[in-house]
């Protein structure tokens, strides 16, 4: 295929992103900061560069998925990063979850160097990457995105392009605001059900047949019924989504009484030291307002 | 069919209602506080009786179906309320969302008077009342959810037993609690979407293909899009479920951080005049504080 790749970052979601693409027949260029998780990739045929800034300057489309704003700054801006290896008319993509804010900063230092960007995060999880079944939410120029879409169509099933730079971002802030409350709302319910003496599974069942049914619900609902807290998607990962939330909606003046009520009792998770579990575990600490197990 | 039915409460929900049992070709004796909403179910067939305690007296199960707690206890512990006019051996199910330490008082003294009770509050609105599509949650004795099973289907699809007496209201309340942050975390995020320049009809399609999927931001973030906030669920009803949450959540010592949020919202809500809208409507009080238009 004419487009080489680049993929940088190969964690529990960027090694089976990468994966897909190789496994397409694409072209694939990778690094990550801990070396050795490039070699499973390269013995299936992908390139190890020494730097993301090689990376970049061995592809046409170059693909982030990192754990943070920080992170992606250094790998596209730092002195060894992709800025400063991109050549005019290829395009980044960054598939982590950043701040919008920081998104448009970054696409406009890659502007300088005539090179396009895509903001595109990603829902779906551990699993969504490993089944090739993620949601993927783009920001950037309409025909960028054309061009990248078959790249996403390895990764994704759902890809969905929202508007211009950093609308992605914006989209998948909504996304974890739109989760968290429901979450915080499931656990509630099933903690009130188990303390006033009604079952818990019985509720969650019930609930599902009508106007309160939710992924929420019926997912991280029965994950909270086993009690099974393991990722999954990590608190911690979470936590510092919801700053992205808040953040995002404190830069454009929007107040959300009900994002930083979740906000702040996933802080209380860390503080528990449950930054490790899946973020369905919000529903041990509001069983411990009440008192109880969850 | 054997089993004579009274049905007490013609409103909006209770007409259809009564009419699906009517049609169902169960005997059917009425009461309604406005007697003038009996007719058309009487040109159909049903008796209209003077009192409370006059349907209790012809029937073997007599429904109630009346808008909140004192009503119950009016039309049922009142003067001339049905605990006056039960016979032995017949059962009173009462559908109205009401508190489940009040439901468990009445069974206490309907008991006295040798009937039976089931607690049986419905979900799905005015639309699943016509369509026979409720769902229903039942408290009280098994053996006395078999009995009025058959009377349950004509007006609904899924009916879920879920424990003894008061059961029912308690799975109720944490419908509601689970449906009023989900509506929350969806009216911020369509909101803060809407600030920071993205089309929050895009954000909707893109989450409802990932874990952020609920039924709400299916139908009410239609709604939301849609500024379309005619009833529907009236939003003064949804703020009295709200006061039996929170009032459910400290009768068990459970604090409900998200829930009383949700609550205080909802007075928001009334005090802005809102009270007889869909209780979506919601969507207009997070996007007033954001100082924009839902």
């Amino acid at each position: 295929m004419g487009e080489r790749i680049g993929f940088i970052g190969l964690g529990i979601m960027g090694r089976p992103m990468a994966g897909h693409v190789l496994d397409a027949g694409f072209t694939v260029t990778v690094w990550n900061r801990t070396r050795s998780k490039t070699t499973p990739l390269v013995e299936r045929g992908a390139a190890a560069a020494a730097s993301p800034r090689e990376v970049a300057a061995a592809s046409d489309i170059t693909i982030t998925m990192v754990a943070d704003t920080p992170d992606v700054l250094d790998v596209i801006l730092g002195p060894q990063g992709v800025a400063h290896g991109v050549r005019p008319g290829s395009v980044v993509v960054d598939m982590s979850t950043i701040s919008p804010a920081a998104t448009r900063e970054v696409a406009r230092r890659l502007a300088e160097r005539g090179a396009e960007m895509l903001d595109a995060p990603v829902s779906g999880g551990e699993k969504g990457a490993i089944d090739g079944t993620l949601s993927i939410m783009v920001g950037g120029k309409p025909e960028v995105f054309e061009r990248v879409l078959p790249v996403f169509q390895k990764m994704g099933r759902q890809i969905v392009h929202l508007g211009e730079s950093g609308a992605g971002q914006v989209t998948k802030a909504c996304n974890q605001l739109v989760l968290s409350l429901t979450l915080l709302g499931v656990a509630e319910a099933l903690t009130l059900a188990r303390k006033a003496g009604v079952d818990p599974a019985k509720v969650r069942a019930a609930l599902l047949g009508g106007f309160a049914q939710s992924r929420v619900l019926e997912l991280h609902g029965q994950r909270m019924l086993d009690r099974n807290f393991a990722p999954g998607f990590r608190t911690r990962l979470y936590h510092k989504d919801m700053g992205i939330v808040t953040e995002t909606g404190r830069s454009v003046g929007m107040p959300l009484l009900g994002g930083s009520l979740a906000a702040q009792l996933y802080q209380v998770a860390m503080n528990q030291g449950l930054g490790e579990m899946d973020y369905s575990v919000l529903a041990r600490v509001v069983a411990g307002l009440g008192g109880t197990e969850s």
